[in-house]
């Protein structure tokens, strides 16, 4: 291997992130003549792990692909291949995870509570050295710098989403089912030079929510685009849909940039009434449909020049 | 609350452990004044975590109850509350953990492979400030000091398993099956005065174990008691089993100091002749006759002086 090769950064998928860490990797400008590497993580019959890096990484810079959801599955198999990649002697290991879990607890609501965004950054700011991910849920934290001690790239779904609704024809909508919401909306709303509005949202527990009346007005003659950052368990989309439908409007377009889907959500959102519902491949899912590889694979090759 | 009650020490249990944090606390010197703490940790639908420590810990001292067998499902609980304590400005948070996860890859055997007990003591250290465990793997590692950088304290199950043996009233002749056994097997001989035997291990894969015959000569006429430190798949208690019927000895007692018992061990286990399966209550299990809270308490108690 001829030195130039062996400084050449690698590309790793935690088990189940194969397709990411090829749609990084074919994303790169191939002047960086990134590598696609093996890995084997494997779980031992006691729920132990095995992990062994089969790419020689020293001196070379290394970007782990790894989505968020469901971290209790993998964020030991992440912490354990980055500290080996570190061990082997890795110039840099950075993390590639469309979809940043944990952020959702930004402040101490109640007494006791533990500011779980926070202390998520402290563990993976230890664990690698720069992170990548896709419109990461910002609501009190106005910045990733405010609880992230290492360097990132935010990658914005909106032009990957405007660009999905434009080919589609229709005069569109875009509303916010929530005021967190108002951020992702209203940039694809700039993309597309489309009005948007905001619903408001009263939340009653993990997954009742209720939404009170906007003015729909400027609705009339347009499709509704429903969009969200995360639709988790849909009960917010959910109420969105239903109030649509009560305004007296066309079943919704429903976009979301996190397709986490909890449990049963995606069969909800469409038993409750949504036109279509389509995602952003953060997450993988059969609601797919907008593909965020070529902005994530661009804020990648900033931390692999 | 006073200001001595407030400066008195917390337990508090990671979900699962909190008959090990009432045991903790029921063993701990009463001058020390420790309260049984209350904590709500639970998993949203999306599988992300909620943290909450009802019980004032500011400016005491916190012991957390967790013991680290399946790992992968308490290590972001466990991660959380520590930093939920630490973030409430308790004075010291600890960490008891009777079964010691990931301490069997104390070596890269394989060009490429991750050394996971160092990863993992690495990520405690940082999470904690002190250690309670029981009997851990050290088998190329002499000491946990060697890669945990908080103060650990080792409870021995020797004396434990010793004066459990010594009730039943039959003269045991002491077995290991492998020679990472011998240190266990030893301790419990010495406390016993009774003779020990170690065999040799040869293993082929995570289930594939083979024992070569050493000369059991001195085992006739006593009471055979196979002991290992970890229990996991009981492949290698199974090949001790099946040499020990292969010698015309009797059917031995089999102790596990830490019952993982991973998928059908148990069973497995007592199908290949076991004449009876018992285990120290490091991990709760049906086979659990061998309590370990003392040891543990006495341990705990040195870090909430």
């Amino acid at each position: 291997m001829s030195e130039e090769a062996s400084l050449s950064p690698v590309v790793l998928a935690v088990p189940g992130n194969e397709a990411l860490a090829g749609a990084v990797l074919a994303g790169l400008p191939a002047e960086l003549g990134a590598e696609l590497g093996a890995c084997t993580i494997r779980e031992f019959p006691d729920g132990e792990l095995y992990v062994r890096v089969d790419t020689p990484v020293a001196q070379r810079r290394v970007a782990i692909a790894c989505t968020l959801d469901q971290p209790k599955d993998k964020i030991l198999p992440l912490l354990f291949l980055a500290a080996t990649c570190r061990d082997l002697g890795a110039a840099a290991v950075g993390l590639v995870a469309p979809y940043l879990a944990f952020m959702r607890q930004d402040e101490r609501f109640r007494s006791g509570e533990g500011i779980t965004s926070a202390y998520f950054a402290g563990l993976l700011s230890r664990a690698v050295d720069w992170l990548v991910t896709v419109d990461p849920h910002l609501h009190r934290w106005r910045s990733l710098d405010q609880i992230y001690t290492i360097p990132s790239r935010v990658a914005s779904a909106a032009p990957a989403i405007a660009a999905w609704l434009r080919q589609r024809g229709q005069a569109p909508v875009l509303i916010g089912p929530d005021a967190e919401s108002e951020q992702w909306v209203a940039a694809v709303a700039a993309e597309l030079g489309a009005p948007h509005v905001i619903l408001s949202k009263v939340r009653h527990g993990d997954r009742e929510v209720a939404i009170t009346a906007p003015d729909l007005a400027l609705c009339q003659g347009r499709t509704p685009v429903l969009i969200d950052d995360i639709i988790s368990t849909g009960q917010t989309m959910v109420a969105a849909i239903e109030h649509i439908a009560r305004a007296g409007l066309p079943a919704p377009v429903c976009v979301g940039v996190h397709p986490v889907f909890a449990d049963q959500a995606y069969d909800e959102l469409r038993a409750a009434g949504a036109g279509e519902v389509v995602s952003c491949n953060t997450i993988a899912h059969a609601s797919n449909q907008i593909s965020i590889d070529a902005a994530v694979a661009a804020a990648t090759a900033e931390f692999l020049r």
